[in-house]
Formats: structure tokens, sequence, C-alpha cells
């Protein structure tokens, strides 16, 4: 694997160590689980207060609104270039909840676990989530874990919830976009599903590609900061870029045009697509969101993006119109009009 | 099965009619992902409001204390004596939030879909989950879907996530427990181990039981009103009563003492656990609650629960010892102690 973390070199705690693989009991509720979550989960997940273990977390809010997500990730390999399935999870959360302009203030976190699964393996996969959770500055508040048989999961599945508070004067949802709207794409696409695919296959193409997965409500913070009143926020997973652009054309009753020689594609994820046959506007990225800001706000939003490490190349991409509601159409690179539409499924399974 | 739903009278929406089994498409965010959500969750989960679909939902909540939990439901078969893996799904959150004191204000889901599941299947398992959800009192208002391969999950796979409200002046948790805490069990229990049991593997005894799965937040807010320093709530799932009571006693680092004699085991899970070398004190119930109160809280409490349909069989097993802290003890029927402990496991696996 081109990025698989070193879980051999990971020690498994007293009194972790008489199973160096998850046994059923595991999921048991009895010892087994508690010696999990003591020594593995809390450890990895708390920072350092004292807490007690209960059935739900508490949580402090002020009135407001609150952003409320969740999202299972089954990715295949579960450690890919530049990622797994640890970060993903707690990313892609984080990333749903920033869509709204929340700020994260708190997730959970389930297991799903096959009997057999190498203790090392789950390790690393928590650890890549406290990390992850850390840089995005939400803690991991309360979680699950649930044990099935060999040959009745693929290894491990994860899923997260996530809450976050909405700031006051912030109305992020797709049914505000308005013809007039300009379309901004926050870098470069398809990086996530080619570094996936290359692991997976063991292509010899492509492995230099990693995944973008990051949390973007760093990001998004700043756009706000910048220009409060950005109408659509939402970050290109499953289905890709393509299908935001159908979604809200649809949700909304617009049309969408862009510029297909706008969208910033890595050589190495064109020579993938090209190779595959799969179109990289269709491929699924973990760390890139396409914003409809209306024109005033352009400018102000595009700086923010640049002095972010995660929009230093945001670009324009398109514009919402009046014509052909629900309709997305792309300029192509001879100029030519053609309309735009999401495939049926997704042209890589199991790549988040 | 003893009370398998009839999932072969629902007819599919058109257009989910071109599939009647899950096809790897509708995890892949494209078209049939959108039909999915559109002809199957929001229908079921939707309260007639016009919704808008995001990434994120948006709940208002006032200034307070939020509770925030998760579980995994991988239980096995789906559909079971009186239940099935989708209200098992709603009352397990809803309860986690309910052993807080907590009131359910919205709730997530998240499946995992086997390629190849019956799409009648997954109806029926939704359509459990808005009654459950329904007769809890809460909405679920966001969720995902994922769909893996052919082997690689177990028919399908159940994530919730849940937040409520902590009502003011109420602070219920295992740190709280104090000696002369009366421990008081809301009802019979093994019933729902021993109903997955029964219906699993056709066993002739035992199948006249049906699972007790039920939300416990009605109860648990009639308890509150009428007593509202209460010290502890739990209900009692994997591990049952035993682990319940040892964690507790771990928690608090205070002794327990229960009377055997006390336990209310109906006496088809008497039979069956005889018949297969269980102990009903370790089987998990869904729909039965353990709480710690203070002596002059405990006539109040009784008396609602005892009003209340979960609550009738409401009962005083035990009380809070500063003795021998950390460890629970029984009074056989013969009148000598014991001391309990946690299994290191669970006697029935993916009993949830």
């Amino acid at each position: 694997m081109a990025d698989a973390r070193d879980v051999d070199g990971w020690t498994c705690p007293v009194p972790l160590r008489g199973h160096d693989r998850i046994v059923m009991g595991h999921g048991g509720g009895g010892k087994l689980s508690s010696e999990l979550i003591e020594h593995l989960f809390v450890p990895a997940f708390n920072d350092g207060a004292r807490i007690e273990l209960h059935d739900a977390a508490t949580v402090p809010v002020a009135t407001g609104r609150l952003a409320f997500a969740t999202d299972s990730y089954v990715v295949r390999p579960l450690f890919f270039a530049g990622g797994c399935i640890g970060d993903l999870a707690v990313n892609g959360t984080v990333n749903d909840l920033a869509m709204s302009g929340a700020q994260p203030i708190a997730m959970s976190a389930g297991f799903i676990l096959e009997e057999g699964l190498p203790m090392a393996t789950l390790a690393a996969v928590v650890e890549a989530m406290a990390m992850a959770a850390a840089t995005a500055g939400v803690q991991i508040v309360t979680g699950d874990t649930k044990v099935v048989g060999v040959g009745q999961a693929d290894g491990m599945y994860v899923n997260t919830a996530g809450i976050g508070m909405i700031p006051e004067h912030v109305d992020i949802r797709p049914g505000r976009a308005r013809p007039g709207d300009v379309v901004i794409l926050s870098g470069p696409i398809g990086e996530h599903g080619v570094a996936v695919l290359s692991t997976r296959e063991g292509f010899e193409f492509g492995t230099d590609v990693r995944t973008d997965s990051a949390a973007l409500n760093g990001l998004v913070g700043d756009m706000i900061a910048a220009f409060a009143d950005i109408h659509v926020l939402r970050d290109a997973t499953r289905g890709g870029v393509t299908a935001v652009l159908c979604e809200i054309a649809a949700s909304a009753q617009l049309g969408i045009e862009f510029d297909e020689r706008a969208i910033p594609i890595p050589p190495a994820v064109a020579a993938a697509c090209s190779f595959l046959g799969l179109d990289a506007m269709h491929i699924a990225n973990e760390g890139k969101l396409v914003a409809f800001v209306p024109p005033r706000g352009v400018d102000d939003v595009m700086d923010a993006m640049h002095r972010h490490d995660l929009g230093r190349e945001a670009c324009v991409i398109g514009r919402v119109v009046a014509d052909h509601p629900g309709t997305v159409v792309a300029r192509t690179a001879l100029g030519a009009l053609r309309v735009v539409d999401v495939p049926l499924g997704e042209q890589l399974p199991r790549i988040c």
C-alpha cells in the first residue's frame, strides 16, 4: 500500500494484550467491551478531562440552530494513499456540518468490527480519528462498538454523527441558490477516488495521488467571516462535482452553466481517468466544496479562500441562470454546450 | 418466524419498482440514491412538512444541556418475535438519551446494506423505525445509506444517533449513586434475548416470548416529574441487569446488594435459561431500566412507574451500601450472599 500506516509498530496496552485480534466478546457489553473503551477509546478520544462513562454524553448548548449529520463509512481498503477510514469518517461528518456553515461541537463514533480484525488495525484507525478530530477542533464524546462474525463485515465499518452550531445570520442551503450566483470550486478534483482505487487495485499509475480528505470547517469559517451571505455550500463527495451541481439545480429549480476548461484536474487524476474511462467530474472528493455566492460577495469569498490552505486553488467554474430550470449545462473546450446528468449509481463503489 | 413482518405484501413505489433488491448504485450518491431517499426514506420519516434535503439537518435548540448518544445495530435475524432491527435501533438510542433524563428531539439513521437485500425488507425496517420514532415522539431528521457487496454485511446494519435536552435541575449519572440509594427495576427481565435467540435458532420453546423493546423516555419523564432527584438511570441492554449493577458499583466505588428472589423473571424466560444454561440476569433487555433513587423519593417514583404501562411491574431489588466498594453482592434464595461479576463477553452474540 502506498501509504499504509505502520500498524505493526503498535503496542497493545495491558489488558488488551491478551487479545491481538477482535473477538465477539469485545462487542458483548461485558469486561472485554469495558477494557476496549477504557484502554483504547477513552485514551484516544478524551482530552485529558476526567470523564464519566454514560449511555449518552452531555454537551452544553446555547439557544440557536443546531446542525446534525451522520455518515457511515465502508471504504475498501481501510488504509489508502494519504488516509484511512478513520480520518475520512471524522472529516466527512465535520464537512456535512460545515456545509450549513456550522462549526462542530461534538461527534459520536460507532464501530462495527469483524471478528478477527487485528487490534493494531483498530488502534491505527482510532488514532487517525483522534488526530482528525483534533485538527477539526471537535471532540468525539460518545460511541458504540458491535462485533459481527467472520465474513459478516469487511474488516470494519465506522459511523460518525456530529452536531454543530450554525452562526446567527447564516442561512446556507440548496434552496437559496439564485440566478446570477457565481459557482466557486475550492480546488482540484478527483484525488480521493483515484487514491482509493489505485491502492485497492494495486495500479502502477496514480500511485502518487493522495486523498484530499480534510476538514473544511476552518475554510468555511473564513469564507463566512469574509461574506456571511453565502447562498449554498456542498462538499463534492459521492457523485463528485456533477452530483452537487445537478442536485442543486433540481432542488432550486434553476439552471447552472459551467465551463469544463475551468475545472482543475491534476494531471495524474486526468491520466488515471483517461486510462479507466472515468469522468473526474463524477469522482468523489473528501476535501473539496462547491460554493454558490451572489456576485457582490465573490471577491471577498475568493480572497478568503485563497488565503486558506484548503482553498488556495479555488476558482470560479460557472454561474446560476434562470434558463433551463433543473438542468446543468457544460461549455466544452470547443465552446459547445452539452447537458450534464448524474449517473445512476457510482462509478467506484465503496469509496467512502 | 413467530412475528416476522409481512414484507411480501409491501408494494414498491415507482420508480423503486425497477429494483426489487438493493444494488450497489443505491449507495453511490447518484440517481438511485436520490430515488431511495425521495421515495422511501422521506415519505417514511418526514411528518409531512416541506423539507429541503441537505448534508445536515437543522434543529432549533435552547440554552441548556444536550444529551448525545449513538448505537449501531447488528441483530440477527433482522426480524424476531415482537420486533425488528428498525424499532430496536430507534428505541435503543431514545433509551440512551432517556438514561440522562433527556427527552429526544432528533435522530439520525445510517444504513449499511448488503447488495441483494430485498427492497421490501428495507421498507419494512424503515416503516418500523418510523413507527417507533412516532411512538417515542422524535423525528428522524438526517441519514445516510451505504451499500456493500454480497458477503460483506449480513443483510443490513443500522446506526442511529440521537440528541435530546436534559431538563434543568436534573442530574442523572452513574457517579451520583450514594449509600442508601434504593435500586428499582422497571419490570421482568430476559425477554429480548430469549425472543431473538428463539427466532434465530428456531427453538420450539420460548416462542411465546416477545422482545420487550420499547422507548423508555415517557416512563422516565413521569418518574422525573414525580421526583426530580433520581441519582442514576441505566437501561439493562447488553450484559443485562448484572452489567448495569457492576458498572455502577465500579464507577461510583460503592457496594450494591440485591435480592435474587426480587428479580422478576417470566416463566418462559426462566425455562429457556434453564434449558440453555443461561443466566437471565446477564441477558439483554431493550425496554427495562434500573433506577437508583434516594429513600425519600422511592414511594413517589414507584407510584409513577406503576401508573405507566412500561413500569407496571416495577419493583425494588436492592440498595447501595458503603461496604465492599466496587462489588455487587446477591442474596440468594437460601439467604446466602454471593459476589456477582460481569462475564467477559456476551452469552448471546448479535442480540442488538
